[in-house]
């Protein structure tokens, strides 16, 4: 199962693939998608919109994974993110693809086994899971983490499912 | 000309679209796309996207008019209208078409002549200036403002570019 984990931001979203392969997780990919600022935000929207179409059709994800975000510094932000996000997410479900929401507490505690885990602790260990050659790019790294989370959550709703 | 206002929201998204011909303006349909609440957010975003596209593809407008929010009630809901925002904005720029934003402000303005009218007015003034039937349904109403603040708008640019 191919997961694509996407961490949406009006100047950066990144994004990052990892197949589940029983319970060996592999890396395929990961990056950002850059925003000119110079451009308006509809334009801005457009590229995060067909920058992920792009690699979804390149690497054909089975699910995609956003990482739930509840606090923002003021509601200006929260109002660039949102559309960020909302851009991020119907690229994704605009091709039939489930999108899973997971809270930051989740995703740190399925990386790193606490929900208070510092961001660079959670960059090691997605370097260690994944056996990268380095640390990745903050907004790629974030979007591993969800691909991660989400692995985890969908290998424990396989297990519940089998002992029923 | 045909024009495309559009008044997002996570609930409902209001639509209007209006016909500029030389300087009349001639009112073609209005409605609005209803969200489920019991359906998860990206299923939510979904629908405005695909409602969005559908109306795109059977009027065929030329250009998009949206009004530009600056102030949400708190960031959770302006991070839910941004994603509702988004969502409506990549359905435009999707087909490529460009995106105008315009601030409440702007489009009381072209409606009403005051950037301070109330929301009764700026109905009543939407039913004058468009000779509908009857007062039209707020989201609905709303996105038909904005479409006619971009005709008065386009309207001016043109002017301006002929006695340049």
């Amino acid at each position: 199962m191919i997961i694509l984990g996407i961490d949406p931001g009006s100047r950066k979203t990144g994004y990052g693939l990892i197949s589940k392969q029983g319970n060996r997780l592999v890396h395929i990919d990961n990056g950002a998608i850059f925003t000119d600022k110079a451009k308006d935000f509809p334009q801005r929207l457009e590229k995060i919109f067909s920058g992920l179409s792009a690699i979804i059709a390149e690497y054909q994800p089975e699910v995609v994974a956003v990482e739930d975000v509840f606090l923002a510094k003021n509601a200006m932000s929260a109002l660039k993110l949102g559309q960020a996000r909302g851009a991020a997410i119907v690229a994704a479900v605009n091709v039939g693809l489930p999108v899973h929401e997971y809270t930051a507490m989740q995703v740190k505690k399925a990386v790193v086994g606490t929900g208070r885990a510092e961001k660079a602790q959670v960059q090691q260990m997605i370097k260690a899971l994944l056996n990268l050659p380095e640390i990745a790019q903050e907004d790629a790294s974030d979007a591993l983490a969800v691909a991660i989370c989400h692995a985890h959550s969908a290998g424990i709703g396989a297990l519940l499912k089998s002992i029923r």
